[in-house]
C-alpha cells in the first residue's frame, strides 16, 4: 500500500464511523473546532508565515500573497464560518417520499452521507478548513490535497482539526492532508476508485480539465467560468451598465466573473461607450469585434480574436461582441460558455422567458449580475464549490449535495409474484 | 469523424431541440411509438426471426433464447409499457424552492434535461424500447448499443421509432442505435465526452466493471446484486423461509435476487431445514460454511470457499453463513455485499433500526424479500436501471433520475457588493 492508499483506507473507516453518529456529536465537534482555530491561531500563523516567507522569495504577485496570507482577523473569519456550519441542518437522515405502497411495503428514501470525497485545490488555505467542516457536517470523511505554496498553512489547520475531532470522539482520520505536494500524488487520488467515492477539484482550468478526462473515481467538475452579459435592445441600459461592471469588476478573479459582453447592434452605439466609461475605472480592457471597435474607436479596443471569446481570463479584460438580437445571443452563448452563469439584461418579458428557457448553464439570470452565483448568495448556507456538469449537482454545491440516498423498506413478510 | 463521433454530434443537436420541447409534443411522439409498434408488428418480428436463428444455430441456451424472443404478446406488452409513460407527469421544468431572497432576488432550481444519455446493453431487445421512451420523455436523446445477439430486432424497434419520432416534429437522431457491435464501439462510447453527458451500462459484471473502470464519460454504475438475506435469531422462521425461498428463486437471474443466506447461530439448526426444504423445490444447490454443513449433512450441502460470498451466481445456488448475529452480519454485508439489496429477517425492533441505520446500500429492506428492487414496484412508474453508485442516483432509477437542474434568477437590477 502506497502513503495515499492507506489514507484512502483509513478514510474510508472513518466515513463508515461517520455514516451513523448523531448531529449532536458532529456538531460538537465542529464547535471545538472552531474554539480551538482560536487558541491556537498563533501556531497557525507561525506556519503561514513560513509558507509566506517562500513564497515572496519564489516572486510570487501581490495578488496571489494576498490569497495565501492569513492573519488573526482572517482566522476568526474562518471559525465564525465553522459556527455557521454548525447552525446549519444536518443533511443526514432526511426522509422524503415514504409512502405504503398497495402490498404494505412502506418504502422511502433516505438521505445518507457519500462516504469519502477527495478534494484537490490550490492556493487558499481556508479552504482545508471550510472543506473538512462541510464534509464533516454531512458525515463524511475528506482527504486534502493543497497546493504546494499553502503547505505549511495546511497542515497546521489539519493537525489542529485531527486533535479536535479525536478528542470529540470522532476518528482522527476524519480528515487527512496528503503529503506528496508532487503532480504524482493528483494522479494517485483520481485513481482511488476504492476509497474515494467523489473527488471534487477545485482551482484553475488546467487542473480541473486534467482531472475531469483523466480520473477514474467519479469527479464533479467546478467552476471554470466562461461568463456572458447580454444586453437586448430593450434593457435599461443604465441598470445595463452597472451589472457589466459589476459581472466583470467586482472580482475578476473568480468564475462566476464575467468574461464577455454581448450587446444588440440596435443599441450598441449608444451603449458600448456607457459601459466603457464604468469599465475605464479599473482599467479594463476591452477586446471588441470590427463593429465595437469602429463605435468605441481604435485606441479605445483591441481588437478580438476567435480565442477571446473560449477564454476564461479572470482578469480586468472583456471580450466584446455586437450581436443581431436574442437568437444570436444564446447562440454563442450556448457554444462559448462554460455552462456556469449567464445574465441578460432586458425589459422584454418574452425574450426573458426565452433566455431563461434556452440558456443552457447552471444558473441563467435576468437583470442582475453573474456576481450573486455563490452558495451563501442562493441561501444553501455555505458552499463547497460550483459544479458545471449536469450530474449529481449543478451550481453552487451546498450541504445536501454532499449527501446520497438510500431506500429503506419496512415489510410484514412481502414476497413478490413469482415470474413477473 | 468517425461514425459514433458522428451519432453523438447528432444526438447533441437533438437533445438541444428536445430540452425546450412542450410536453404534449413528446407525449405525442410517445403515443405514436405505441401505435408504431403494434402496426409494423410483423417487420419487428420478422428481423427477430432473423437474430432467432443465428442464436439457435449458435447454441445459445434455452433461458437465454427466452430474453431474446420476441411475439405479437410481448410487442403488445412493450407498447403498452409506452402508453404507461405516457401516462407519467413529465420530469422536466419542475421548480422546486423558489424563494425571495433578502436582497430581492428571486431564486429557484427547475429541472431540465440530462442531455445525452448513452446506453450499453445486452440480450433483450425491449430495453431498446423502454430506455428510448424514457430518455424521450425527460426531453433526452439517446444513443443506443445493444447487444450483437439481438441487433436486427433493435435496429427494427429504432427504425420504426426514428421515423415516429420525425413524423412527429422531432429530430430522428432522438435515438440512434450503434451499428458497429465489436467491442471497439463500446471503448469509443466511453471516450465520447464531447458528446455524452451520461453513460449507463446494463449487463453482466464484466461489461459494468469495464465501462465503471474505463470510462471518461461520467457513468452511472448498475445492477451488479450480490445481495444478503439475513436471518436474525428472534425471527418468524417461516416468515424467513418465505422471504429466503422468494428472494432467491422468484428470478435467479436479475440483480435484485439474494445470493447469500447468512443465518444467526441461536436458530441456525431450526431454521436451515426449514430454507432448504423450500429451496429445494427448485433444486437450489447450497454452498455452506462447515457449520452449515454439519448441521444439513455433507451430502446435502457443498462446502463454500471464500469465493463463493463474493459471488452473483444469478443461478439456483445459494451462499450460507451461519453468524453470530448482527454485528457479524453486518459488517459481513458491508464487506461482501455490492450495496444493491440487503434484507434482515427479525422481530427485534432495535435490531431492525440498526440494520436499516449501519448497512450500507441502495435498498435495505426489514422482513420482504429483495425481489422487490425495481422501479414499478417502488412506485416510480417506470425504470431504466437500478444505481448501485451513491453520486447522482442511487437504486432504481426513474425519470427524475433522468434530469438534472439549473437555477433561474429574477432580477430587478441587483448588483453585488464590491470586495466580498
Amino acid at each position: 500500500m502506497t502513503s495515499i492508499e492507506k489514507q484512502g483506507a483509513a478514510a474510508k473507516a472513518a466515513a463508515s464511523f461517520l455514516a451513523t453518529c448523531p448531529t449532536k456529536t458532529k456538531d460538537r465537534a465542529l464547535e471545538s473546532i472552531a474554539n480551538a482555530l482560536e487558541e491556537k491561531k498563533q501556531e497557525i500563523l507561525d506556519a503561514n508565515a513560513i509558507d509566506m516567507q517562500a513564497a515572496r522569495e519564489s516572486g510570487m504577485t501581490p495578488a496571489l500573497l494576498d490569497r495565501l496570507a492569513l492573519d488573526s482577523g482572517r482566522i476568526d473569519g474562518i471559525a465564525k464560518g465553522v459556527r455557521d456550519v454548525v447552525a446549519l441542518d444536518d443533511p443526514v437522515g432526511r426522509i422524503e417520499k415514504m409512502d405504503k405502497r398497495p402490498n404494505g411495503l412502506v418504502i422511502g428514501r433516505i438521505t445518507v452521507p457519500l462516504g469519502v470525497i477527495a478534494m484537490i485545490y490550490e492556493a487558499r488555505p481556508n479552504v482545508t478548513v471550510d472543506a473538512t467542516v462541510l464534509c464533516l457536517k454531512a458525515g463524511n470523511a475528506v482527504i486534502l490535497r493543497g497546493g504546494k505554496e499553502a503547505f505549511n498553512s495546511n497542515n497546521a489547520f489539519v493537525r489542529v482539526m485531527r486533535e479536535v475531532v479525536r478528542e470529540a470522539g470522532l476518528p482522527e482520520d476524519t480528515v487527512s492532508l496528503v503529503q506528496d505536494i508532487t503532480h504524482g500524488s493528483v494522479d494517485e487520488m483520481m485513481n482511488l476508485t476504492e476509497y474515494v467515492d467523489i473527488l471534487i477539484p477545485r482551482g484553475g482550468a488546467g487542473l480541473i480539465n486534467h482531472v475531469v478526462k483523466n480520473a477514474k473515481v467519479p469527479v464533479i467538475e467546478t467552476g471554470i467560468g466562461i461568463c456572458h452579459v447580454y444586453v437586448e435592445s430593450s434593457a435599461d441600459l443604465d441598470m445595463a451598465a452597472k451589472i457589466v461592471f459589476n459581472a466583470k469588476c467586482r472580482r475578476p478573479s473568480v468564475c462566476n466573473a464575467a468574461e464577455a459582453l454581448l450587446v444588440d447592434r440596435s443599441v450598441a452605439a449608444e451603449f458600448l461607450p456607457m459601459a466603457k466609461k464604468l469599465l475605464d475605472e479599473k482599467n479594463t480592457e476591452l477586446r471588441g469585434c470590427p463593429e465595437t471597435v469602429s463605435i468605441l474607436g481604435q485606441g479605445a479596443v483591441t481588437p478580438a480574436v476567435d480565442d477571446d471569446y473560449h477564454t476564461e481570463f479572470l482578469d480586468y479584460i472583456l471580450a466584446v461582441k455586437v450581436v443581431s438580437g436574442p437568437d444570436e445571443a444564446i447562440t454563442h452563448i450556448n457554444e462559448h460558455g462554460t455552462k456556469h452563469s449567464e445574465a441578460i439584461v432586458t425589459n422584454d418579458y418574452q425574450v426573458s422567458q426565452r433566455f431563461l428557457d434556452e440558456v443552457d448553464a447552471a444558473a441563467v439570470y435576468v437583470n442582475a449580475s453573474t456576481a450573486f452565483t455563490d452558495g451563501g448568495e442562493f441561501g444553501l448556507g455555505a458552499e463547497i464549490g460550483i459544479s458545471t456538469q449536469k450530474m449529481h449537482a449543478r451550481g453552487p454545491m451546498g450541504l445536501a449535495e454532499l449527501t446520497s440516498s438510500k431506500f429503506i423498506i419496512y415489510g410484514s413478510g412481502q414476497v413478490r409474484e413469482l415470474g413477473r
